[in-house]
């Protein structure tokens, strides 16, 4: 039992890496087998309902790791613009590190024609919902009054899904240093006095 | 030839709107002679160098189409505030009333793999810098000084693309206002004190 839900776990990374690489039109099952080293009979076993499993699945893993990524990155944060400059900083760094190479987990079965656009749509909605509202709840933690909050974090999601586009066509960090200094105002006019609130 | 460049003007935008409602590799040739009414000897006469060379074409008539939008909306604001409130305004508006079915006609070209990476890359970086170039013209023609309408026109494209994504996703204007309320307070901590300066 543990080994299966190894293989499918590595499924769901290698298809997940891929559709951030190429969109999920462009990646094929061969795709995914090649590269997480599954055997082919894992398709179906794992993924009775086909490709739109798969890319659904993926997609809810890349939300997780981001929620992760958030809790984490407001752990080590003192104040609600630290908190937001620094994810920012690491989806920056992130998006660097990897060349250029990779977007959103999420964004393509928004923007890709699919043969279940239903479902795809409606795991894009779960999976930018969790996203944000997980920002949001730290940002009220810091201290951020809750429709500010909410404000600020639809925002912070809506230019960081953009910096994953344009910072990867110009193939350049400036978008993603520019949309740090200009929410750092917007956090700003938000920000209760205080540089930290009780949080966790 | 008048009729000749009719057709082909007119498989252009019919690739533009395929391809902001599914992205470029669900848009086959067949889809786009559909939308146009082209003849089918039109593909290889008027894109002899095949799909990449329609990709990009509509990809430069996206980003001319949002040139020209964005000269409009500078042409009829007082302010930067304004501008760019009416430019995320405006595209709010497009977005609700397409009922969320179409997204922006260049970041396809970066987010989906094809045959012609190099070229599909070079497209979306000139589009994009294109686009947010005019921006930051605007900015600094009502009076924002040159390195801060960069930053500014930069977090406008980054916050309008992401937005394009997460408000098709969530079927909701609610990022769009967001992004206006959010950027405001950027714009404002940029922004000279006259209301106007001269412009055009």
């Amino acid at each position: 039992m543990a080994r299966r839900s190894d293989v499918k776990a590595k499924m769901v990374e290698a298809a997940k890496q891929l559709i951030r690489e190429r969109g999920h039109g462009a990646t094929a099952f061969a795709d995914v087998l090649e590269r997480s080293g599954a055997p082919r009979g894992s398709v179906y076993y794992h993924f009775p309902d086909g490709k739109s499993q798969l890319v659904i699945e993926a997609a809810q893993a890349h939300a997780h790791e981001q929620v992760q990524i958030i809790d984490r990155v407001a752990q080590d944060a003192a104040s609600a613009a630290g908190f937001i400059d620094a994810y920012l900083g690491l989806a920056r760094d992130g998006m660097a590190a990897s060349g250029y190479s990779r977007g959103c987990g999420i964004a393509p079965l928004v923007t890709e024609g699919s043969e279940d656009p239903d479902e795809m749509g409606e795991a894009s909605r779960r999976g930018f919902s969790e996203i944000t509202s997980r920002l949001a709840f730290h940002l009220v933690a810091f201290g951020v009054d809750q429709a500010a909050a909410r404000v600020l974090a639809d925002a912070v999601i809506a230019g960081a899904e953009g910096a994953l586009v344009t910072s990867r066509a110009l193939r350049s960090p400036a978008p993603w240093d520019s949309l740090r200094v200009a929410l750092a105002a917007s956090v700003a006019a938000v920000s209760p006095k205080a540089s930290r609130q009780a949080h966790g």
